[in-house]
């Protein structure tokens, strides 16, 4: 028997043929309810169990007094209570054979040395058991390919683009322009705290899958950098990488946000550079790179004609066009000619 | 007898008692309609005198045949009459004592050799008469304070941004914003191909205008650099610029244009750095410059500090804030204590 290929595990997150909703809640004002309430409206396949031992039915679900309780074993749990008791949540996932975890509860590391010691023992639980974890402190994932959307807000269309984000907010602000523009995404996972799965491992996933044609990732800083090495020269897909933390002060924010190593910025330039990949500087530049790529026919060259009813429109254009390195074309005086109105 | 202020005769064409449309149209799809139209609409106060020799009337005002049938003159002449026409109209302006002409028409200097010639006709009859003339190839003026909108979009807002655009396009851009956001203009005024008055002029005029607090110019070479530098020593009202033709081909095409030398970039920028002039990149750097200086209050230094629920968002505006030069402030760890939540 062979070690399991860790991306093969991703697909008890991402493929899962059945979910639980550890902290599935009756109120419809919180997340146990929403996220419970979008995996249905998502359309999701196979079977969904609500896991809250104070409860019937959860939207017309039978609920279950703990994960243990439902045969066979669900393939994925989303997790959704308080951070004390998400340790021994997962090691009733991992003794009854769940194979993936996604952790939307905060409460971790980025909480002080408390939350930290929490996360610890997570990271313990799912190693010994083989349980690849998403989380904890994050927004959950969705795969409308498959469907799965076991995140906020509910995107249903299917699209080209998969969505990592270290940051909720990042992801879901792209998940409401590709929702805007009707694009879709091929996936949406928000990593939070990354204790256990992390940008290496999606973007090896995403590389590999087949709905996906482009990778979006917001980073704060590299997790596991060799790693990471091997995956970017195996990629064949267009990534683009928006990489906060840029200036010292951002640099400590970042540090404080995931507590990751957000590391030195010239080097990720350095890097992104070498491998090809696009690094975008603002989350307008993340979103558009990314549309682009996925959606547009590479042009054959760098030049470029402005049509425009404007002298003034045009100069801007050109000015901006040289300085991105465009070669804006004049047109052969016969061609001029034709045109004179 | 003294030489006439240049700064206050262009009082007969922002503050005019009376104005006559050269030009002015029976036809709702001309310009000559829309302006004549705008001017009424727009609330001027004094008398308006449509002229076109095959009309009776035109929205209700008695049309004359010529400038010259007009008693006691107007103050100022706006035409929009074919090119080959102006020169003969302006003429007749001078003669008849009519102090300041807005040329809209196009079909001059940015036309070909035959426009060329045809503006220098322009600049010599008004040199003869004295006759201040802004254009041609321009979309006119607006002084809602006055008030008087003899251009297009209508404007009636009062504002404090006086603003100042070689290109109509341009400066429409701004009047459409202004007018989003009910913020109105001090004044605007489209100088086309600068045969007569120039940002210098207008810089000096609305450095002394009471109801301009920020003056805001687009431009794409300065015509008149020695005047511009005594003017500027002089100012003190805040200047944004956007000086388009900052790349080789996109000089080029400032210099095609309304004919005006663009000049080196780097020689502007050290101009303006000098000067205190703030320099917009972008157009809406240019409207948001301008808004800024006219209606917020300067801070009292460069610390910001973020409020956010998002840790990514919170990163990204360090960066962007760190990049700008801003101080991003940190709370005391007492303060930062009494907001844990």
């Amino acid at each position: 028997m062979t070690a399991p290929d860790p991306v093969n595990q991703l697909d008890a997150i991402l493929r899962p043929k059945s979910v639980a909703v550890i902290g599935a809640s009756t109120s419809p004002e919180k997340l146990g309810y929403q996220i419970l309430k979008n995996i249905i409206d998502s359309g999701f396949q196979g079977p969904v169990y609500p896991v809250n031992p104070k409860a019937d039915t959860i939207l017309d679900l039978p609920c279950y007094a703990g994960v243990k309780a439902i045969d066979p074993p669900p393939d994925l749990a989303v997790i959704i209570i308080p951070a004390r008791f998400v340790p021994q949540a997962l090691e009733e996932c991992g003794e009854h054979g769940v194979k993936g975890a996604v952790i939307i509860s905060g409460g971790f590391s980025e909480a002080g040395p408390e939350g930290e010691a929490l996360q610890q023992q997570v990271v313990e639980v799912a190693q010994r058991y083989g349980v690849r974890v998403v989380g904890p402190n994050c927004q959950g994932v969705n795969n409308p390919h498959h469907p799965l959307c076991a995140s906020w807000p509910l995107l249903t269309y299917r699209g080209k683009i998969a969505v990592i984000s270290q940051s909720g907010t990042v992801g879901a602000a792209m998940m409401d322009w590709l929702t805007e523009e009707k694009l879709g995404c091929a996936s949406f996972v928000s990593m939070g705290n990354r204790a256990d799965v992390d940008e290496t491992d999606l973007i090896a996933y995403f590389n590999r899958d087949p709905d996906t044609g482009v990778i979006a990732a917001y980073i704060e800083g590299i997790k596991r950098p060799e790693a990471f090495l091997r995956v970017v020269e195996e990629l064949h897909k267009p990534l683009v990488v928006l990489k906060s933390g840029r200036t010292p002060k951002g640099k400590v924010a970042a540090e404080s946000h995931t507590k990751a190593l957000a590391g030195a910025d010239a080097i990720y330039d350095a890097l992104f550079a070498r491998h090809n990949i696009c690094r975008a500087y603002t989350i307008e530049e993340f979103y558009d790179f990314a549309k682009a790529f996925a959606y547009l026919k590479p042009p054959a060259g760098n030049r470029i004609l402005f049509i425009t009813t404007s002298g003034g429109a045009g100069i801007l254009a050109t000015d901006q066009a040289e300085l991105e390195g465009l070669d804006v074309a004049t047109l052969s005086p016969e061609l001029a000619e034709t045109l004179t109105p």
